[in-house]
This record gives C-alpha cells, structure tokens and sequence, in this order.
C-alpha cells in the first residue's frame, strides 16, 4: 500500500492503535468504519470511548455543517460566544441541574490530560498541600502532572524523569474480594508517622477502562467520599472514558450517592469526536485567578456547537439510557456465554465498557488480531493488556452488537480450538 | 446583557480574555469578529496566533465542510486515515523537503503544550538526563512539564507545587544590549563545580510572544546551538506562537542557519483555529516505544483537512510571504510613527508580531481598552502586560491593517493628552 | 535555677529531650545520670541507643584517655590511621567474618542520618533506579534524603518542602495479625500499571525503635528479602538504633537467615556516646568514586578507640549477648506483670527496647513524667508517643533494672488508681 | 605496609585524602603529622579547616580530659548539661554579644551538611518558599538537602536522583572583574516572567573554600543583603569552612556591615576535631517546634568543652586575630613571589585560606604530590582542582610556616625547571 509508506517514513515511531490495525481509513459512519479499498470494519472502539454517538452523527453533523456555513466563530480563545452559552446553558439545564450538582464549568485545553492536569493543580491549590492520592491501574494521561497520577510504567517511563507528588492506593478489589483496600488508607492518613503526607485530593475512575476494565463498588467509594471528608481532602472523579454515558448514566457515579468536588470529562462530550475537555468544580473551589491555567484551545465552539446538540438529543429524556442498558445486558449476556465456554476465561466491567480478562495477555493479542482479521476493530487494556475491551459507540444496533460479538465468540473458540493445542504441542 | 449571566453563573474565574472583551460574539470572517448586537471588531489577536489566515477562511471552510459532508473520518486516534497521509505528503513536501529538515512528525495531544510536554519528554529520554535550560520569560504551556519551563509566575503560581527539573537562562539582551547572556551558560557548562547539571535540551522561542516580544538575534542563536552541539545538548524551538508564518518565514528560524533538533508547533498549524499540534524531531532521537506518550485527541482529522489546504495555498510559493512581508514594513513604519510621537514608548518585535512597549502595565491596558471602545481586539504582554501586542492575522489587507493602527495611534494620542494629564493632577 | 537561663535565653526552641527532664546534668557513670543538685538518676533512654555499654564506661574511657594522652590523632578526615585500621580489623574478625558477611565499611559522616543518605545515594546510584521503599512508622533521620524516607509528619513538616523518591509500604502487622501486608508489596512490583516504580532499594528497620517498638517477624523478613532478590532491589537495613547489641545479638537481624545488601550503623558504635556511623556494603556494590559521598567529620578517631575497645571487651564471645538475653527476659517477664495488671496496656517490642503500649498518648507521657519524679529518665515513642520505651544500657545490673522497672511500675498503678479517676470525674 | 591492607580489603572506595597521603598516621601535634615510620609531615590541610588551633592542642587536650576523667557526661542528646550551659555562657559572652548578633543557638547534628540541612528547612519553614539561591562553586554538604545547593558535580553525581529546590546565581566576579554577577539576581527578582521563584533564602560563603578559594567583596555582600531584604529573603552565612577565625576574625564576614540571618558553623568551632556544629538563627526566626529537626549526636559534650577553651583562650581579646593577620601577610607576601616568578600563576584567597591557581587541575595534582614526598600535606580546590590550597593551622608559627612555603616554592620551581619541559618535549 503506497499510502502506508508516508507513516512509515515520516510519522513517529510513538505511532500506537495504527499498529494493530494498519491499513489506512477514508470515512466512517456510525459504527462502521471504511478503509481505503472498500473494507467495513464494525468499531468496538469508538475512538478509546470518543465516539460514544458513533462516527459522524447525522443530527451532529448537522449542526456542525450550519454552524461552519454560517461562519460561527471557530477558535475563539476564552471569549463568550453564542455557542458557548449555549452550551453551558444545555449542560446546566440537562446534567447539573438534574443531580443537584452546583458545579462551575473550567474550559481547559481540549485533552482529558489537560483536565486533569486543572483539576490537580486546583485542589493543590485550595488546600496547600501537594500530595494527591491516586490507585492502582488508574489511567489519567501522560503530560506530566497526570501522568505522576497514571499507574502505567510504559507510560510512566516515557518521562525520563522522576513523577512525584503522588501516593498510590489500592483500587478496590486490588488485594481480592475480602480485602477492604481503603482500611491501609484510612490507617495511613490516621497514623502520624505513617509517612504519607495527608493528600490535597484523591483522583479515581469510577470504572478504570485503562486499567483493565476494574469496577469500584458503590459502598467503597461512598467509603471513600466519607473518608475524603473526614480529612479535608477533595474528591475528583475522573469520568473522562467512563462518562458521557459510557456505564448506562451520563456521569459514571449517577447509580451512587456521592458528589465529587471536582469532575474530569473529555473524549465523548463533544460528541463527534472533537478535542474538548472541562473540569467541573464545586463552586467553592473556584478561586482560578484569571487566566492562571490557560491555553490556547480551551473553548472549542465546533465543539460546543455538537456537544449541546449531543445533549438535547441523547439525555434530554431516559430513553437513551433504556437503550444503553439493553445493549449492556446484551453485551454481558453474551460476554458470559463466551466464558462459560472457556473458564479460563472472565467478565469484567459494567455498562457498554466491558470485556473479557484472558489468563495472559498474548491470549488477548491473538483474539484482536483475529477480530480484525474478521473486519471487526477491537483493543486490549489492563497492566498485561490481558482483556479484550469492547468499547462499541454506545448507539450501536443489537443486530450490530451481535456481529461484532460473533467475531470475539468466533476469534476464542478458534483460539482454543487451535492456537493453543500448537502452543502446547511446540 | 442576558447571555452574559450563564458565563458569571457557569464559567470558572479562570476565564481570562472574556474580560477584556465583554461581549457574546456569534460569527468571525477573515479579520473580523461580530458581536450579538451584529457591532463588528477588527482582531487584532488572532486567536493568540491561531488565526494567521484569518477567521473562517473560505478556502479551507470549503475543504473542511466538503470534508465532513463526505463523513470523511473525524476522530481516528493515531489511526491511519487519508487525511492524515495528505497533511504528512504535505508538510514533507512544502516545508520539511524545502529547508533540508530531515525530521519525522509526532503527533501529540492538540495543544501546544503537549507538544513541549513531548519534546521536553523525549530529550530527557534520548540523553538520560534531567535537567532543560529555559529562558527568561519564555512561555512554553500550563500543564506540569510545560510550566516547568515556563516563566511568567503567574501561572507558575497556579501549580500548587514546586516546579522542577528547569534550569533558567537569560535570553537574548535580557541584561542589556552589551551583555553577551550565553557567557554564563557557556561558563556555567564548562565548570564543574557551576552547579547546573548539564541539561538534555534548551527549549527556545525565536521571538517570545507572551514574553513580550522579545527577539533573538540570529547569531545568539547560532552561537546557542553551537553551545548545544557542543555539550551534546538537544536545541528545542517552540515555535508554537512564532511559526507558521507569523515572523514572515513558515518557520520563524528559517532566516537563521540553525537547524532545531525538535521543534514543536501548534496554533495556526491547522489554519482554521482546529485543535491541532505536532512536534518534529531529528529522526535519530525518535527512539518513542508505540504509544508511549499518547493522548485521545493526537491526530485531529478535520485538523488534518484544513492544514493541508493551508499549506498548499499559502505555502507552495513565496507570494503569502511577501504579502507577510509587506504587512510587516507597514506595521513597523506605523509603530515607529507612533513611538516617535511619544518618546517614553519603543517598537518592539518582528515580522506581524509587533508591538509597542509602554513605560507600565497599566497604560498598556489603558490603550487597549480604549482600542475596544474604537472596535479593535488587541490584547497586551510582557512581564507586566506592558507590551501592546499588534497580532493581526498574516492575511489582513493593507488597508484593514492601516485602520486597526489608527485607532492605536488615537488611543496613544487621547492617552497622553488626556488620561496622562488627569493622572498627573491626582 | 540559674544555668537553666542561658538555654532559655539562647537555645534554639528545636531542643526537645531537656524539656521532658529540665535539670541540667553534670557526670554520668554506666546506667546512672547525676544532675547539678546531686541527684540521681536511673537512665533508661541510654542516649536513645547511643550508650549500650552505659555512660563513661571504664573499660573504654581508659582507652580513649590513653590515645588523648598519647596525642593520638584525633582528626584526620578520611586519612588512613593506626585507630582506623585496627577498628577495621576488630570489627573484620568480631563482627563481619563470623557472619560470613562479605562488606566493605563506608565512614560516613558522622550521624545514622548521614550513613542513610549514603546507603539511599549508593542504592539509586547501584540500580539507576529513583525510587526506595520503606516502611510505615519507619525512622531514618532527618536530612532531606533520610527524611524522605521517614514516616513521622512532625519531623517530616520541618523540611518546609515536599519529599520525594519514596513509596511506603505497610510495615509488618501494620494492618493486623491476619493480613501479610508484603501481599501489597508483591501484588504491586508484579504489576505493570499499579504505579509503584520499582525501588531501588528497600530500607526496614528490624525493630522499629521510634515507630513504637513495632517488631518485623523472622518469616516476613526473610520474605521482603526474597522479594528484593527477584526484582533486583536492593535490601538496606538500617540497624542504628537496635543495631549493636539493642536486641540481644550484634545485629538485630542476627536470629533471622538474611543478608542485607547495605547495613547502617551509628548509636552506640563507639560505646561511648562518641559521633560515628559506618554504612557496610555487599562488595559488588562498592562503585563509590573517591570522595563522592564525603563529610569533614567521617572517621572520627576517637570512636575507632572506643568502638575497637568495646567490641573486644562485648563481642569477642557470648557472655555478654548472654546477659542481654537475661535482662531482656527479666524486662519482659516485669512488663508483663504490669501489663496483667491493667488490661489496657500491652508489652511490644524485643530484646533491651521493649515497652508498654498505652491507650493513648497522654496517659504514656504522664506516666515518664511521674518516672522522672522518681528518678527514672525514659521516654515515649510510637505515632502518637504511646509507648513507654524501656531504652536502659545493656550493661545494667539485674538489681537496677529491677529499680527502674519498680518506678514504672508504681507510675502505672499510681496512674490507674488516682490520676484515671480523677479525670473520669472530670 | 602490612597496615595499609586492611584499608584496601575492608574500606570503601570512597575514601579519598588517604589516596593523596597513602600512609598510615599515628599520632600528630600541633601543625605535623607522625606516620607509623616516625617520619613527621607539616600540615597545611587542618582536617579541612578543623584544626585551625592545631593538632592535640595542649589547652584543649587538659581540659577534655579533665573532663573525661571526672566523668563528665559524654552524650546526652539535647539534654542541659553543664558543659552545654558553659559553652553557651561563653559563645555568647566572647562571640555573639561583641558583634551585636542576636541569634539563637541551635545545635543540629554534629556536621557542617546537617547545619546547612537545617539552615534550609528553617528558612523554607518560616517563609513558606520552597526555592533556595546557592552560588556557583558554592560547596555545602553532601546529605541530600546541602547537596541539591552545592555546585559540584562529582559531589553531585552520587545523588542517584535529581536535586531540585536550588537556583544558582554567579559568585562574585563569575563573570569577570567587570561584570556586577547580581545584576542578573536583581534583574531576575524584579521581573513577573523571569522563571526564578522567589527563594526563601541565599546561601553563601563569603570565602569559598572547596569552590576554589573565591571571595566575595564586601560591596557585592552588602548589596546582595540589601536585595535580600528588599525581597524578604533570608540570608545565610555558610562559615562552616571559612569560620572559626580562619579568614583572620571569628567570622569571616566580620570585616563587612553585614549580619546574616542565620549562620552555619562546624568544622573548628570544638576546636580539636571533633565533631560539632551549630547553626545560629536570628531569634524572630526560632519557629521550630520541639524536635522538628533532630539527631542523635546533636549536642556533642566533648566539643562543649573543647568549644569553650578554645574560645576563651584564643577569642578573649585580639592576639589571635593579630597572630593570624601576621601569619597571612606572610602567606600572602611568599605567594605573591612564587607567582612573580611564573606568570602562569596567581594566588587568590585570603587570611589563611589563600593559595595558587595553576593553569589546569593536572599542575596542582603534580605540585602537591611534590610537597608531599617533601612531607608537606596540602590539597588542591576549584572545579578542576587546579588551586593549591594553604590551609594550615592558624595557630602555625612564622618559622614553620616558612617551612612549609619552602617546599610548596621548590615543588613549583622543579615543576617548571623539569616536569614542563618533559611534556612538552613528549
């Protein structure tokens, strides 16, 4: 392909997802994508969880269009625009209002790294203290202040320099089922010399999607939250891969009853795809001076534009979170059926975030191969990469679902039923 | 204004631009901006240097929308897409091929200080050292490695946190014209006891555009990357807010005889104000593991569509850059003129980053708020925002250009005839 | 009293012990303390560990004397000396060769925190790692390196910026009897995104002395060590305080089959109260550059006499480890009694550092204040300073140690039957 | 040398004077040194500067072993003794009341890196700054906290981690006679965007004794006192090495209108090598809470001792200081003349810290290599090791003095007569 030869030769070797399925994309639509000869490829990836409504949405991709062709303003640094208003005012009516969230909205440069980056560097600010409490597998970016939060040592590495100002914690379920991980926090922050230095915040996914797909129930982070209170220390939610609807509810910790201090959203909420991220804050907090974290693409208004009419579509009323749940019974259902097949194999995850946790994670490199080999696009997550992810945009058909997930059904059964009698025999 | 209360009500206290410029604006064509009330303002911003072909410029708006109609790919992470082969095909052909830069593309997260983040990254990793020289206020981005090495301690405030890893130099001039400052660099790398560890890279805007328009002379820079060579140390330019034609040269190094081991690049890359940055490196440091520093948003598709047009009219031949050229005469002459009237101001800057230096902050930001009443967006920098900083985009016309200055040139005049006298008095 | 002004009027308010016994002392003999007035004392803080073989003990004092009179080099920075050498060759033929420990000896600066820094800079340097472990309730001094690594948030906030480069780990028991808190350790170095960098080095105290007489067990030593063994991790014991005898054998981790790559020792190294630490290295380990970790005061002449004295009168065979084992089980079989007396007191610790574990911190500390009355010196320790910390020289007689141990006793049952009642009337 | 074997089996490689003098000392006097053979060196190290009263010093020596012999308390953590109370009684009396110093005394752990460890914890402490200012060549200590704010990059390089907290400015005359090195400090501190935040304090010798005998003029001292106090910025004194009447005062910035805020002192403060040190702080500074910063050998009684006769004895009234003027003309006179007869050489230093930079470190290692087989002991300093360095006790007669002149002047005639000839020959 003469196409490829151009990445080849002139794109960094830091080049990723390009590597497991290298052929060259023209056009996409809902939850197909098209390569350069033709090819359809079902997507259980969604662009990592950016795609929630599928690849250019009509009703978005409308509005994207009027609002280019009537010359909206396009980049527009931090300055109010009609588009942003509008947005701000969609999510208060829509998301905050709702839950009785009175957060203020931060427009942070248009990356979930650099949300998190806002939110750590506030709660540093508002306490005074620098330490930031983060888990185990937890994912939340690689520039540098996220990536001290990040677990990841193959990103954690590409520092070249030490990352501080994070103390890591056990996720729940971290040490087994009948461990409470919070008892060596709680432990820690009442003990004098325990040496952890009491944290500004605690920073945690909801559901870890980097991680491996590792679920936090709701008693331990209402334990949590408890916890955070008692000592002053604020709460942030990462929701940047869980949220935007990703677990069935449009914040992954709807079906719980906490309130975080401070909220990380990114990837899906523009809904098309286009880079944008805020940093929801609970409005005592708010003491940014004027531009003191800033950036030259906070404020995306394309993005305003498909982000507010994402939301008057999709969370106006209940049914696309009806819809959201059939699908992830769905998905679980047949998820399960697959490993009753095979024990060594498991489920994982909750909502449209789900997969399954192979023993090792060349097992789950062979099962995504052969998915894509079949026309289906599918990725790995977890320390080892040991659990194929399903990630399929979150307005997939049930008929589409049930091919992509005859794919996977086929990819292991043809696993066991020859790869691993050679790897046994060699 | 009703609109305005959902920014005082939803909006953090971060937003900073939107006070210099009270108002909702709705559409923006080439240089200028409208309002809600349809009142129009000559920008004299340009999205801090991402507009350079102006707001809305037909000719990419034509390629993105027949871009988005076709449901070309919009959110592909690093995948491979053919848009993404065009802008590679493109920017090897008119930019890297034409100045003998043999380096390879990465795409970062979409900012500017993502691209730093990656080139500070990589530096460190390539040498195994710690340490990067930065200089005296140079701005390179607000995430944590970013505003390591940036100056201005208002947003270095915002971190919460000690800032490490960066060592300062002063730049080009900073004590005086007859200070050679690489003196005490080069006498602090050759001594051993000096106390700097001798660092991975420098990282160097040709002109500092937040640090108030300050120049390097090229044989500063010469003398700089020299120094590097030397020592084994990796020369970064940020041309994040410099390139792409802003200094009249696509590369704002270009009139020099250096040849930057990285460069990062963002702002303006995708012409139309899109999310968009990429850092370019020497291809012998490109030694990145897959996917080792990464991001949701790094490849931005539509970014990819705008900037290969971009490229391609205002960069195939030398005509844009005579216009820049021409632009930038007139600029300087009309700032001379007015600097000539009143002897505490100086010129400052080059090509169509000019300004004019105020004896103090608070009369730039005077003159400045004048200028908005007269309908022109013109904001102020330098250490105390006491530069007024001309930034018009590169494709405003001469005539466009002489009315924006003439409403500087009257709001000097009403200053110091009017409020300099009242001051005076009080 | 008159001499008390001048350390009012002129001593920093850093000065910590004179404010538990506000007498100014004049001479000292073995395990007894003399002040101004004459008065006695029995000492069972034993110079915080620094004086095992009690104060001015004769053997050693008519060693040191003679080498003073006979102008024996006192100060000789690191040159090569009679004293040093014969030090080397005592401590070589007592100490190291009938362990089969293969070390080389590092003088270091004076100080236990001074040998830390060492053995922590040695370590990263060794594996090219940043990071070290090390324990809850863990003390390891307080220069900026060495405090790091200590867990007390009293002595941590004096260092007025944060500390970095290390992880803390439970130490044993730290989360109750049933749970292996190495699980947490192992889980997280097996485990690519739990985002422990892997240590450099671990450092473990074998009996916690300041931590609150914390004691690790014989099977989860020997497991840390196996942990370090897979994953190239360096083992650091430090053995400052219950080095030297404290717990019955030369070396705490005596009784346990453990070979600590790196051993610090300083306390009562000299036997005489002298300043002095040594840092033992594993051989392979010995890449130090001339001079690269060096100190004005490193090799302190006098503390060789001493220290070679000391070791051939104490270390040359069992008599003496046999008497520690006698007063130890004497102090045990004494703090048991007292703690069947009153149920809310328990016994830790092992060897001559035992102690009583009070409900809380108030009650230990009224409880040495009433033991000072009585002429006993002795201190509390543990994160809330709960613990009364039995600390007497090892050379005690049976019949003093009996005294000492009757005057705390008579502050419990004194404390139980007057001052309790007294406050629950309150 | 059956001696010396002990030392190559069992020492550390990083020993380093015993490289220079590989001989195996026994007992010393005054200003020589005996080896094991008997045969008798003049020297012109000191311990570094520990031995500015000379070696077993007689006055001393009675009355340290007065003190032993009555069996005075040897160690006693912080606790008051009597020879504590009287060493203060006197440093205030003879040191601190003549000069109108109002400093508080704290006794930190007995070496010059730990009073300079707490030097910088306190001042960060009070003014809640985490940023320190140390100089180039500055040399402060080894433990973690001196070392980030010394220049020496050997030193440096066996941290095995970056050292962050310190920005280093140019010394005094760094830049040449004609260059104001604090234009650069004051530039820096009065400019919003300079990237240097704003320290809690300087830390400076005024002599630089390891940095390669620089010194500071009084007028660049009292301009960076005044800077610091337009700054709030806390000035300390590093005298550990250039203290102690070694530039010919007690202190060193005795000559100057300066008072340092705090003051670090050890090396000849007990006056016969022992180990000590203290650190003096303005007594508006003394915010430590008790034991914040603490060590087991803070408070050395044996120094107490030694510390008070040597004070009385020798800072009673003005012989000494008259003594050590005479001496140091007489230094000064016979360097100037060696270096009148090689122009390749200059002296630099002052008081009895002066000395001759040799064109490169290679001539200095040969010159004092020379002296040695003379029997003269004396080190080189600077970066490249290329200043030999006088530094003999202060106490050194005119006579033996000369001696020792005699040889360093036949070292460099034969070096220039022979030695240079050869290479260039070769």
């Amino acid at each position: 392909m003469e196409s490829n030869m151009i990445f080849q030769d002139y794109e960094s070797e830091v080049q990723s997802y390009s590597r497991s399925f290298p052929v060259v994309f023209t056009t996409a639509k809902d939850c197909t994508l098209t390569d350069e000869s033709g090819k359809e490829y079902i997507d259980f990836l969604a662009g990592a969880g950016s795609l929630n409504y599928g690849h250019n949405n009509d009703t978005l991709k409308n509005a994207l269009i009027d609002y280019i062709q009537q010359d909206g303003v396009s980049h527009g640094l931090d300055m109010h625009t009609r588009a942003k208003a509008e947005f701000l005012e969609t999510f208060r009516d829509l998301i905050l209002k709702p839950r009785n969230l009175d957060h203020k909205v931060m427009f942070t440069g248009p990356t979930g790294a650099n949300s998190v980056e806002a939110a750590l560097k506030l709660a540093r600010k508002v306490t005074g203290r620098h330490n930031v409490v983060s888990f185990t597998n937890g994912f939340h970016g690689c520039t540098l202040g996220a990536l001290a939060a990040t677990g990841n040592c193959h990103h954690r590495n590409g520092a070249g320099q030490a990352l501080s100002g994070v103390t890591r914690m056990p996720y729940d379920g971290y040490l087994g089922e009948n461990f409470d991980t919070l008892e060596l926090f709680r432990k820690m922050l009442s003990d004098n010399s325990s040496g952890m230095d009491i944290p500004a915040a605690v920073i945690v996914e909801i559901v870890q999607g980097e991680g491996g797909l590792n679920t936090a129930s709701g008693e331990w982070l209402q334990q949590l939250s408890l916890l955070c209170k008692e000592h002053g220390i604020l709460f942030i939610a990462d929701d940047i891969q869980a949220g935007c609807g990703r677990t069935g509810t449009f914040f992954s910790f709807d079906p719980f009853d906490i309130k975080p201090d401070i909220i990380t959203l990114s990837k899906s909420l523009s809904g098309y795809g286009l880079p944008f991220a805020i940093t929801l804050l609970n409005r005592q907090l708010d003491i940014w001076k004027p531009g003191e974290h800033n950036g030259t693409f906070r404020g995306n208004n394309h993005a305003f534009v498909t982000a507010t009419r994402a939301l008057k579509t999709y969370w106006a009323d209940e049914k696309f979170a009806s819809h959201i749940h059939a699908r992830s019974e769905q998905l679980k259902h047949r998820l399960n059926q697959i490993c009753d097949s095979h024990p060594q194999l498991y489920r994982k995850g909750r909502g449209l975030m789900q997969g399954i946790c192979c023993p090792f994670g060349e097992m789950a490199d062979e099962i995504t191969s052969a998915c894509f080999k079949h026309q289906l696009i599918i990725e790995t997550s977890g320390p080892e990469g040991e659990v194929v992810k399903c990630f399929p945009p979150l307005t997939i058909s049930e008929q589409q679902l049930d091919e992509g997930l005859n794919i996977i059904e086929r990819a292991f059964a043809d696993y066991f039923e020859m790869i691993e009698p050679l790897k046994k025999a060699s």
